[in-house]
Protein backbone atom coordinates (compact mmCIF):
# COMPACT_ATOMS: atom_id res chain seq x y z
CA UNK A 1 0.00 0.00 0.00
CA UNK A 2 1.16 3.65 -1.06
CA UNK A 3 1.83 6.20 1.81
CA UNK A 4 -1.00 8.02 -0.69
CA UNK A 5 -3.96 5.30 -0.32
CA UNK A 6 -2.70 4.60 3.48
CA UNK A 7 -3.11 8.17 4.29
CA UNK A 8 -7.07 8.59 2.61
CA UNK A 9 -7.80 5.22 3.73
CA UNK A 10 -11.70 5.26 4.76
CA UNK A 11 -13.26 3.07 7.64
CA UNK A 12 -16.82 2.80 6.65
CA UNK A 13 -19.54 3.26 9.23
CA UNK A 14 -22.70 3.53 7.48
CA UNK A 15 -23.94 3.90 4.49
CA UNK A 16 -23.37 7.89 4.50
CA UNK A 17 -20.46 7.97 7.02
CA UNK A 18 -16.77 6.92 6.36
CA UNK A 19 -14.24 7.81 9.19
CA UNK A 20 -10.48 8.97 8.53
CA UNK A 21 -7.21 9.51 9.83
CA UNK A 22 -6.33 12.96 9.38
CA UNK A 23 -2.11 11.37 8.48
CA UNK A 24 0.17 14.14 9.62
CA UNK A 25 2.25 13.73 6.84
CA UNK A 26 0.25 15.40 4.34
CA UNK A 27 -0.13 18.98 6.24
CA UNK A 28 2.01 22.00 5.76
CA UNK A 29 2.53 24.32 8.98
CA UNK A 30 0.68 22.05 10.79
CA UNK A 31 -2.88 21.76 9.33
CA UNK A 32 -3.75 19.27 6.42
CA UNK A 33 -3.15 20.39 2.92
CA UNK A 34 -6.28 21.53 1.45
CA UNK A 35 -5.91 19.12 -1.76
CA UNK A 36 -5.25 15.90 0.42
CA UNK A 37 -8.55 16.97 1.94
CA UNK A 38 -10.39 17.31 -1.52
CA UNK A 39 -8.90 13.74 -1.67
CA UNK A 40 -10.32 11.79 0.67
CA UNK A 41 -13.37 13.60 0.28
CA UNK A 42 -13.78 12.84 -3.54
CA UNK A 43 -12.60 8.77 -2.68
CA UNK A 44 -15.77 8.44 0.19
CA UNK A 45 -18.20 10.63 -2.33
CA UNK A 46 -16.80 8.11 -5.40
CA UNK A 47 -17.09 4.98 -2.65
CA UNK A 48 -20.94 6.45 -1.91
CA UNK A 49 -22.35 6.44 -5.67
CA UNK A 50 -20.18 3.34 -6.81
CA UNK A 51 -18.57 5.60 -9.38
CA UNK A 52 -15.00 4.96 -10.36
CA UNK A 53 -13.44 8.66 -10.37
CA UNK A 54 -14.24 12.01 -9.75
CA UNK A 55 -14.66 14.31 -12.72
CA UNK A 56 -15.07 17.46 -11.12
CA UNK A 57 -14.73 18.61 -7.18
CA UNK A 58 -16.30 21.53 -5.75
CA UNK A 59 -14.87 22.50 -2.38
CA UNK A 60 -15.59 25.22 0.06
CA UNK A 61 -13.48 25.43 3.22
CA UNK A 62 -15.22 26.44 6.21
CA UNK A 63 -12.60 26.07 8.42
CA UNK A 64 -9.20 23.98 8.66
CA UNK A 65 -9.37 20.91 10.18
CA UNK A 66 -6.69 19.33 12.46
CA UNK A 67 -4.64 16.36 12.46
CA UNK A 68 -6.43 13.41 13.59
CA UNK A 69 -9.70 11.42 13.65
CA UNK A 70 -12.39 13.00 11.05
CA UNK A 71 -15.53 11.68 9.81
CA UNK A 72 -16.59 11.91 6.12
CA UNK A 73 -20.47 12.23 5.56
CA UNK A 74 -22.27 11.55 2.19
CA UNK A 75 -25.20 11.89 0.40
CA UNK A 76 -25.86 10.82 -3.02
CA UNK A 77 -27.84 13.26 -5.20
CA UNK A 78 -28.31 11.86 -8.28
CA UNK A 79 -27.43 8.84 -9.56
CA UNK A 80 -26.61 8.61 -13.83
CA UNK A 81 -25.22 6.39 -16.20
CA UNK A 82 -22.45 8.72 -17.40
CA UNK A 83 -22.26 11.13 -14.19
CA UNK A 84 -23.01 10.23 -10.27
CA UNK A 85 -23.19 13.58 -8.04
CA UNK A 86 -22.93 13.16 -4.56
CA UNK A 87 -22.71 15.73 -1.78
CA UNK A 88 -19.65 15.19 1.02
CA UNK A 89 -19.06 17.18 3.81
CA UNK A 90 -15.12 16.55 6.29
CA UNK A 91 -16.85 16.96 10.13
CA UNK A 92 -14.31 17.21 13.03
CA UNK A 93 -15.71 17.90 16.79
CA UNK A 94 -18.94 18.12 15.65
CA UNK A 95 -17.90 21.21 13.40
CA UNK A 96 -18.25 20.66 9.17
CA UNK A 97 -15.01 21.66 8.24
CA UNK A 98 -15.77 21.50 4.32
CA UNK A 99 -18.39 21.00 2.15
CA UNK A 100 -17.97 19.56 -1.24
CA UNK A 101 -19.95 18.39 -4.04
CA UNK A 102 -18.69 15.64 -6.32
CA UNK A 103 -19.70 14.72 -10.09
CA UNK A 104 -18.32 11.43 -10.53
CA UNK A 105 -17.90 8.31 -13.36
CA UNK A 106 -14.95 7.19 -15.51
CA UNK A 107 -11.95 8.88 -16.81
CA UNK A 108 -9.98 7.59 -19.84
CA UNK A 109 -6.66 7.02 -20.78
CA UNK A 110 -4.99 7.54 -23.34
CA UNK A 111 -5.82 10.51 -25.87
CA UNK A 112 -6.94 8.90 -29.14
CA UNK A 113 -10.33 10.37 -28.92
CA UNK A 114 -9.34 14.20 -28.59
CA UNK A 115 -10.99 16.50 -30.67
CA UNK A 116 -8.80 19.10 -29.23
CA UNK A 117 -5.85 19.73 -26.45
CA UNK A 118 -4.33 23.59 -26.70
CA UNK A 119 -2.41 23.48 -24.04
CA UNK A 120 1.22 21.96 -24.43
CA UNK A 121 2.91 21.51 -21.05
CA UNK A 122 5.66 24.31 -19.97
CA UNK A 123 9.63 24.26 -21.07
CA UNK A 124 11.21 23.25 -17.82
CA UNK A 125 14.64 22.18 -16.90
CA UNK A 126 15.67 19.40 -16.25
CA UNK A 127 14.04 17.89 -12.69
CA UNK A 128 17.89 17.88 -11.58
CA UNK A 129 18.21 21.50 -12.23
CA UNK A 130 15.12 22.05 -10.70
CA UNK A 131 14.82 23.48 -6.97
CA UNK A 132 13.19 21.56 -4.05
CA UNK A 133 10.09 22.76 -3.08
CA UNK A 134 11.10 23.04 0.24
CA UNK A 135 10.96 26.53 1.50
CA UNK A 136 14.48 27.74 3.59
CA UNK A 137 13.85 27.54 7.19
CA UNK A 138 10.51 25.80 7.43
CA UNK A 139 9.56 22.10 7.23
CA UNK A 140 6.25 21.02 4.71
CA UNK A 141 5.26 18.27 5.42
CA UNK A 142 3.73 17.19 2.71
CA UNK A 143 6.33 17.46 0.15
CA UNK A 144 8.20 14.45 2.20
CA UNK A 145 5.27 12.28 0.23
CA UNK A 146 6.26 13.72 -2.83
CA UNK A 147 8.86 14.59 -4.89
CA UNK A 148 8.46 18.71 -6.08
CA UNK A 149 10.50 20.50 -7.84
CA UNK A 150 10.36 24.01 -8.89
CA UNK A 151 11.62 25.36 -11.98
CA UNK A 152 13.88 27.93 -10.44
CA UNK A 153 12.98 30.62 -12.71
CA UNK A 154 9.59 30.59 -10.92
CA UNK A 155 10.71 29.39 -7.49
CA UNK A 156 9.98 32.31 -4.76
CA UNK A 157 12.83 31.08 -3.17
CA UNK A 158 14.98 32.28 -1.53
CA UNK A 159 13.46 35.50 -3.46
CA UNK A 160 10.74 36.37 -5.22
CA UNK A 161 10.54 37.44 -8.46
CA UNK A 162 7.09 39.59 -8.28
CA UNK A 163 5.45 37.60 -10.62
CA UNK A 164 2.99 35.48 -8.71
CA UNK A 165 3.62 32.33 -11.56
CA UNK A 166 5.09 28.80 -10.35
CA UNK A 167 6.03 25.88 -12.16
CA UNK A 168 7.87 22.43 -11.90
CA UNK A 169 7.63 18.85 -12.27
CA UNK A 170 5.66 16.73 -9.33
CA UNK A 171 5.86 12.70 -8.85
CA UNK A 172 4.21 10.42 -6.19
CA UNK A 173 5.92 7.24 -4.77
CA UNK A 174 3.37 5.34 -7.31
CA UNK A 175 4.18 7.76 -10.07
CA UNK A 176 4.00 4.08 -12.27
CA UNK A 177 0.06 3.42 -11.69
CA UNK A 178 -0.34 6.80 -10.02
CA UNK A 179 -4.03 6.94 -8.37
CA UNK A 180 -6.05 9.95 -10.30
CA UNK A 181 -6.88 10.92 -7.00
CA UNK A 182 -3.72 11.68 -6.29
CA UNK A 183 -4.46 14.32 -8.91
CA UNK A 184 -6.45 16.40 -6.54
CA UNK A 185 -3.00 16.82 -4.26
CA UNK A 186 -0.98 17.56 -7.27
CA UNK A 187 -3.65 20.88 -7.69
CA UNK A 188 -2.57 22.49 -4.50
CA UNK A 189 1.01 21.22 -3.37
CA UNK A 190 2.91 24.16 -4.95
CA UNK A 191 3.48 27.38 -2.89
CA UNK A 192 1.12 30.47 -2.44
CA UNK A 193 2.12 32.33 -5.82
CA UNK A 194 1.57 35.23 -4.01
CA UNK A 195 4.78 34.59 -2.34
CA UNK A 196 6.33 36.35 -5.43
CA UNK A 197 4.51 39.30 -4.05
CA UNK A 198 5.91 39.00 -0.49
CA UNK A 199 2.48 37.80 0.90
CA UNK A 200 4.07 35.48 3.49
CA UNK A 201 1.11 34.64 5.85
CA UNK A 202 -1.32 31.61 5.51
CA UNK A 203 -3.14 32.01 2.25
CA UNK A 204 -6.71 30.22 3.16
CA UNK A 205 -8.54 28.80 0.69
CA UNK A 206 -12.22 29.98 0.40
CA UNK A 207 -13.26 27.83 -2.90
CA UNK A 208 -11.13 25.18 -4.90
CA UNK A 209 -12.91 23.22 -8.09
CA UNK A 210 -10.67 20.82 -9.44
CA UNK A 211 -11.79 18.96 -12.53
CA UNK A 212 -9.62 15.52 -13.49
CA UNK A 213 -9.17 15.14 -16.88
CA UNK A 214 -7.59 11.79 -17.45
CA UNK A 215 -5.54 9.12 -16.44
CA UNK A 216 -2.50 9.92 -15.78
CA UNK A 217 0.61 8.15 -18.02
CA UNK A 218 3.25 6.57 -15.75
CA UNK A 219 6.33 9.13 -14.95
CA UNK A 220 6.27 12.86 -13.74
CA UNK A 221 3.62 15.09 -13.75
CA UNK A 222 4.28 18.71 -14.86
CA UNK A 223 2.17 21.38 -13.31
CA UNK A 224 1.76 25.43 -13.41
CA UNK A 225 0.17 27.57 -11.50
CA UNK A 226 -0.81 30.85 -11.98
CA UNK A 227 -2.83 34.43 -10.39
CA UNK A 228 -4.91 36.30 -13.10
CA UNK A 229 -5.85 38.69 -10.27
CA UNK A 230 -5.21 39.73 -6.50
CA UNK A 231 -6.96 42.80 -5.09
CA UNK A 232 -9.25 43.73 -2.55
CA UNK A 233 -7.54 40.74 -0.06
CA UNK A 234 -8.72 38.06 -2.53
CA UNK A 235 -6.68 36.00 -5.11
CA UNK A 236 -7.29 33.04 -7.43
CA UNK A 237 -4.76 30.46 -8.47
CA UNK A 238 -5.27 28.49 -11.96
CA UNK A 239 -3.60 25.17 -11.70
CA UNK A 240 -2.79 22.98 -14.45
CA UNK A 241 -1.28 19.41 -14.29
CA UNK A 242 -0.08 17.71 -17.60
CA UNK A 243 1.23 13.99 -17.06
CA UNK A 244 4.33 12.45 -19.11
CA UNK A 245 2.69 12.15 -22.68
CA UNK A 246 1.70 15.88 -22.41
CA UNK A 247 -2.08 15.56 -21.70
CA UNK A 248 -3.53 18.13 -19.36
CA UNK A 249 -4.59 15.85 -16.56
CA UNK A 250 -6.56 18.16 -14.22
CA UNK A 251 -7.18 21.53 -14.13
CA UNK A 252 -8.62 23.43 -11.19
CA UNK A 253 -8.74 27.45 -10.08
CA UNK A 254 -9.28 28.45 -6.14
CA UNK A 255 -10.16 31.94 -5.06
CA UNK A 256 -8.37 32.51 -1.38
CA UNK A 257 -7.40 35.21 1.12
CA UNK A 258 -4.43 36.93 0.43
CA UNK A 259 -1.69 36.43 3.58
CA UNK A 260 -1.24 39.30 6.07
CA UNK A 261 2.19 41.19 5.50
CA UNK A 262 5.20 39.62 7.03
CA UNK B 1 -37.36 47.27 -12.56
CA UNK B 2 -35.05 45.58 -15.28
CA UNK B 3 -35.64 42.58 -16.85
CA UNK B 4 -32.96 40.65 -15.24
CA UNK B 5 -34.18 41.75 -12.10
CA UNK B 6 -37.84 40.56 -12.87
CA UNK B 7 -36.65 37.54 -14.29
CA UNK B 8 -34.76 36.60 -11.17
CA UNK B 9 -37.30 38.03 -8.64
CA UNK B 10 -37.42 35.45 -5.39
CA UNK B 11 -40.38 35.26 -3.48
CA UNK B 12 -39.94 34.20 0.19
CA UNK B 13 -41.55 30.84 1.05
CA UNK B 14 -39.97 30.70 4.41
CA UNK B 15 -36.33 31.03 5.81
CA UNK B 16 -34.98 28.01 4.02
CA UNK B 17 -37.63 28.25 0.47
CA UNK B 18 -38.18 30.89 -2.56
CA UNK B 19 -40.63 30.49 -5.35
CA UNK B 20 -39.18 31.51 -8.83
CA UNK B 21 -40.70 31.67 -11.90
CA UNK B 22 -38.25 30.74 -14.41
CA UNK B 23 -38.60 33.07 -16.97
CA UNK B 24 -38.77 31.88 -21.23
CA UNK B 25 -36.94 35.14 -22.10
CA UNK B 26 -34.15 33.86 -21.05
CA UNK B 27 -33.71 30.36 -22.49
CA UNK B 28 -31.98 28.64 -25.45
CA UNK B 29 -33.98 26.24 -26.90
CA UNK B 30 -36.81 26.08 -24.81
CA UNK B 31 -34.38 25.51 -21.27
CA UNK B 32 -33.97 28.41 -18.79
CA UNK B 33 -29.73 29.62 -19.35
CA UNK B 34 -27.16 27.62 -17.04
CA UNK B 35 -26.15 31.52 -16.07
CA UNK B 36 -29.51 32.50 -15.69
CA UNK B 37 -30.11 28.95 -13.01
CA UNK B 38 -26.93 30.43 -11.39
CA UNK B 39 -27.72 33.83 -10.89
CA UNK B 40 -31.13 32.86 -8.95
CA UNK B 41 -29.72 30.24 -7.29
CA UNK B 42 -27.11 32.60 -5.64
CA UNK B 43 -29.67 35.13 -5.62
CA UNK B 44 -31.58 32.95 -2.75
CA UNK B 45 -28.46 32.14 -1.34
CA UNK B 46 -26.83 35.47 -0.43
CA UNK B 47 -30.67 36.59 0.95
CA UNK B 48 -30.31 33.53 2.96
CA UNK B 49 -27.08 34.52 4.83
CA UNK B 50 -27.57 38.17 4.40
CA UNK B 51 -25.14 38.58 2.01
CA UNK B 52 -24.36 41.18 -0.38
CA UNK B 53 -22.88 39.52 -3.06
CA UNK B 54 -21.41 35.68 -4.05
CA UNK B 55 -17.80 35.65 -4.30
CA UNK B 56 -17.99 31.59 -5.68
CA UNK B 57 -20.65 29.84 -6.67
CA UNK B 58 -20.19 26.06 -7.24
CA UNK B 59 -22.87 24.81 -9.53
CA UNK B 60 -23.57 20.24 -10.07
CA UNK B 61 -26.46 20.43 -13.23
CA UNK B 62 -28.43 17.08 -12.42
CA UNK B 63 -31.35 17.84 -14.83
CA UNK B 64 -32.34 21.10 -17.01
CA UNK B 65 -35.48 22.49 -15.98
CA UNK B 66 -38.11 23.72 -17.71
CA UNK B 67 -39.58 26.86 -18.08
CA UNK B 68 -41.85 27.78 -15.29
CA UNK B 69 -42.46 28.20 -11.33
CA UNK B 70 -39.71 26.24 -9.52
CA UNK B 71 -38.29 26.38 -5.89
CA UNK B 72 -34.75 27.10 -4.13
CA UNK B 73 -34.32 25.39 -1.35
CA UNK B 74 -31.25 26.99 0.85
CA UNK B 75 -29.25 25.50 3.79
CA UNK B 76 -27.19 28.40 5.49
CA UNK B 77 -23.36 26.30 6.18
CA UNK B 78 -21.27 28.51 7.86
CA UNK B 79 -22.05 32.43 8.49
CA UNK B 80 -18.66 34.16 9.42
CA UNK B 81 -17.50 38.16 8.94
CA UNK B 82 -15.96 37.90 5.64
CA UNK B 83 -17.23 35.07 4.32
CA UNK B 84 -20.83 33.15 4.29
CA UNK B 85 -21.27 29.87 3.39
CA UNK B 86 -24.64 28.41 2.27
CA UNK B 87 -26.22 25.45 -0.15
CA UNK B 88 -28.97 26.22 -2.46
CA UNK B 89 -31.44 23.55 -4.58
CA UNK B 90 -33.18 24.29 -7.30
CA UNK B 91 -35.99 22.22 -7.32
CA UNK B 92 -38.80 21.36 -10.16
CA UNK B 93 -41.51 18.86 -9.99
CA UNK B 94 -40.47 17.56 -6.80
CA UNK B 95 -37.29 16.73 -8.63
CA UNK B 96 -33.51 18.51 -7.34
CA UNK B 97 -32.28 20.08 -11.02
CA UNK B 98 -29.30 22.11 -9.73
CA UNK B 99 -27.06 21.57 -6.50
CA UNK B 100 -25.01 24.88 -5.68
CA UNK B 101 -22.33 25.47 -3.15
CA UNK B 102 -22.37 29.48 -2.50
CA UNK B 103 -19.76 31.55 -0.56
CA UNK B 104 -20.70 34.96 -0.80
CA UNK B 105 -19.60 38.67 1.03
CA UNK B 106 -19.04 41.88 -0.39
CA UNK B 107 -17.16 42.70 -3.57
CA UNK B 108 -15.27 45.93 -3.91
CA UNK B 109 -15.21 48.39 -6.96
CA UNK B 110 -12.91 50.44 -8.42
CA UNK B 111 -8.75 48.49 -8.58
CA UNK B 112 -7.06 51.05 -5.73
CA UNK B 113 -5.77 48.25 -4.19
CA UNK B 114 -4.70 45.75 -6.73
CA UNK B 115 -1.45 43.80 -5.84
CA UNK B 116 -1.43 42.05 -9.22
CA UNK B 117 -3.28 41.83 -12.44
CA UNK B 118 -2.09 40.11 -15.53
CA UNK B 119 -5.15 39.54 -17.89
CA UNK B 120 -5.63 42.64 -19.96
CA UNK B 121 -8.98 42.16 -21.96
CA UNK B 122 -9.09 41.01 -25.73
CA UNK B 123 -8.40 43.50 -28.37
CA UNK B 124 -11.69 43.85 -30.23
CA UNK B 125 -13.18 45.19 -33.45
CA UNK B 126 -15.59 48.37 -32.20
CA UNK B 127 -18.85 46.97 -31.25
CA UNK B 128 -20.54 48.26 -34.48
CA UNK B 129 -18.07 46.02 -36.37
CA UNK B 130 -18.62 42.82 -34.37
CA UNK B 131 -21.40 39.56 -35.52
CA UNK B 132 -24.81 39.66 -33.70
CA UNK B 133 -24.56 36.35 -31.44
CA UNK B 134 -27.82 35.08 -33.02
CA UNK B 135 -27.23 31.61 -34.88
CA UNK B 136 -28.81 31.73 -38.36
CA UNK B 137 -32.06 29.73 -38.85
CA UNK B 138 -32.50 29.12 -34.78
CA UNK B 139 -33.72 31.86 -32.63
CA UNK B 140 -32.00 32.14 -28.97
CA UNK B 141 -34.27 34.01 -26.41
CA UNK B 142 -31.44 34.99 -24.09
CA UNK B 143 -29.80 37.10 -26.65
CA UNK B 144 -33.21 39.24 -26.75
CA UNK B 145 -32.14 40.07 -23.21
CA UNK B 146 -28.86 40.92 -23.62
CA UNK B 147 -26.72 42.68 -26.31
CA UNK B 148 -24.00 40.30 -27.03
CA UNK B 149 -21.80 40.84 -30.10
CA UNK B 150 -18.60 38.52 -31.54
CA UNK B 151 -15.47 39.39 -32.96
CA UNK B 152 -16.46 38.27 -36.05
CA UNK B 153 -13.16 36.53 -36.16
CA UNK B 154 -13.89 34.12 -33.29
CA UNK B 155 -17.73 33.70 -34.49
CA UNK B 156 -18.45 30.15 -35.54
CA UNK B 157 -21.33 31.58 -37.29
CA UNK B 158 -21.83 30.71 -40.29
CA UNK B 159 -18.44 29.12 -40.43
CA UNK B 160 -17.57 27.47 -37.67
CA UNK B 161 -12.79 28.10 -37.90
CA UNK B 162 -11.57 24.88 -36.05
CA UNK B 163 -10.47 26.94 -33.02
CA UNK B 164 -12.47 26.58 -30.10
CA UNK B 165 -12.22 29.99 -28.57
CA UNK B 166 -15.08 32.92 -29.10
CA UNK B 167 -14.57 36.73 -27.90
CA UNK B 168 -17.20 39.37 -27.78
CA UNK B 169 -18.97 42.54 -26.52
CA UNK B 170 -22.10 42.10 -23.69
CA UNK B 171 -24.21 44.29 -22.55
CA UNK B 172 -27.37 44.38 -20.07
CA UNK B 173 -30.01 46.80 -20.13
CA UNK B 174 -29.04 48.16 -17.15
CA UNK B 175 -25.81 48.68 -18.08
CA UNK B 176 -25.27 51.78 -16.14
CA UNK B 177 -25.32 50.02 -12.68
CA UNK B 178 -24.72 46.53 -13.37
CA UNK B 179 -26.14 44.23 -11.09
CA UNK B 180 -23.28 42.09 -10.00
CA UNK B 181 -25.35 39.08 -10.40
CA UNK B 182 -25.92 39.06 -14.10
CA UNK B 183 -21.51 38.06 -14.50
CA UNK B 184 -23.19 34.74 -13.70
CA UNK B 185 -25.03 35.46 -17.00
CA UNK B 186 -21.85 37.13 -18.93
CA UNK B 187 -20.19 33.70 -18.11
CA UNK B 188 -22.55 31.14 -19.79
CA UNK B 189 -24.11 33.66 -22.55
CA UNK B 190 -21.73 33.18 -25.65
CA UNK B 191 -22.32 29.85 -28.21
CA UNK B 192 -20.46 27.05 -27.05
CA UNK B 193 -17.01 27.24 -27.88
CA UNK B 194 -17.28 23.13 -29.57
CA UNK B 195 -19.43 24.70 -32.60
CA UNK B 196 -16.28 25.46 -33.85
CA UNK B 197 -15.43 22.09 -33.70
CA UNK B 198 -18.63 21.18 -35.51
CA UNK B 199 -20.66 19.60 -32.37
CA UNK B 200 -23.91 21.71 -32.72
CA UNK B 201 -25.24 19.31 -30.35
CA UNK B 202 -26.93 20.81 -26.75
CA UNK B 203 -23.68 20.28 -24.91
CA UNK B 204 -24.98 20.07 -21.12
CA UNK B 205 -22.79 21.45 -18.77
CA UNK B 206 -21.91 19.11 -15.67
CA UNK B 207 -20.48 21.43 -13.32
CA UNK B 208 -19.51 25.18 -13.19
CA UNK B 209 -18.08 27.52 -10.82
CA UNK B 210 -18.00 31.05 -11.08
CA UNK B 211 -15.90 33.60 -9.15
CA UNK B 212 -16.81 36.97 -9.42
CA UNK B 213 -14.29 39.57 -8.68
CA UNK B 214 -15.45 43.23 -8.33
CA UNK B 215 -18.31 45.35 -8.80
CA UNK B 216 -18.17 46.09 -12.68
CA UNK B 217 -17.86 49.87 -14.54
CA UNK B 218 -20.54 51.18 -16.01
CA UNK B 219 -20.60 50.13 -19.90
CA UNK B 220 -19.73 47.39 -22.26
CA UNK B 221 -18.15 44.15 -20.84
CA UNK B 222 -15.85 42.32 -22.71
CA UNK B 223 -15.83 38.47 -22.58
CA UNK B 224 -13.27 35.68 -23.81
CA UNK B 225 -14.28 31.78 -23.69
CA UNK B 226 -11.89 28.73 -24.70
CA UNK B 227 -11.30 24.95 -24.06
CA UNK B 228 -7.95 23.91 -23.33
CA UNK B 229 -9.23 20.42 -23.96
CA UNK B 230 -11.88 18.48 -25.24
CA UNK B 231 -11.53 14.76 -24.97
CA UNK B 232 -13.28 11.57 -24.09
CA UNK B 233 -16.61 12.81 -24.91
CA UNK B 234 -16.23 15.98 -22.52
CA UNK B 235 -14.88 19.53 -22.84
CA UNK B 236 -13.85 22.50 -20.67
CA UNK B 237 -14.92 26.01 -21.14
CA UNK B 238 -13.28 28.83 -19.37
CA UNK B 239 -14.64 31.94 -19.22
CA UNK B 240 -13.18 35.36 -18.19
CA UNK B 241 -15.12 39.15 -18.30
CA UNK B 242 -13.82 42.63 -18.56
CA UNK B 243 -15.29 45.88 -17.00
CA UNK B 244 -14.85 48.48 -19.03
CA UNK B 245 -12.20 49.76 -16.59
CA UNK B 246 -10.15 46.52 -18.25
CA UNK B 247 -10.73 45.13 -14.54
CA UNK B 248 -11.33 40.72 -14.39
CA UNK B 249 -14.52 40.87 -12.92
CA UNK B 250 -15.64 37.38 -13.14
CA UNK B 251 -13.93 33.75 -14.13
CA UNK B 252 -15.59 30.64 -14.76
CA UNK B 253 -14.54 27.14 -15.27
CA UNK B 254 -17.26 24.40 -17.07
CA UNK B 255 -17.39 20.80 -17.62
CA UNK B 256 -19.81 19.95 -20.34
CA UNK B 257 -20.44 16.97 -22.44
CA UNK B 258 -19.52 17.53 -26.18
CA UNK B 259 -23.00 17.72 -28.07
CA UNK B 260 -23.49 14.58 -30.50
CA UNK B 261 -22.36 15.35 -34.13
CA UNK B 262 -24.98 16.44 -36.37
Amino acid sequence: MTRFAAATALRRVDDAQYAVELHPGWSIGGKPNGGYLLAVLAKAGCETVEAEHPLAVSAHYLRAPEIGPATVVTEPVRRGRRVSTVRATLWQSDRACIETLISAGSLSGGDGDALWNDSPPPQLPHPDNCAAGQPPGFHVDLLDQLDLRLDPATSPFPTPNGTPRLQGWLRFEDDGRLDPLALLVAVDAAPPTVFHLKRYGWAPTVELTALLRGIPEPGWLRFAVRTTRAAGGWFDEDATVWDSADRVVAQARQLALVGRRP
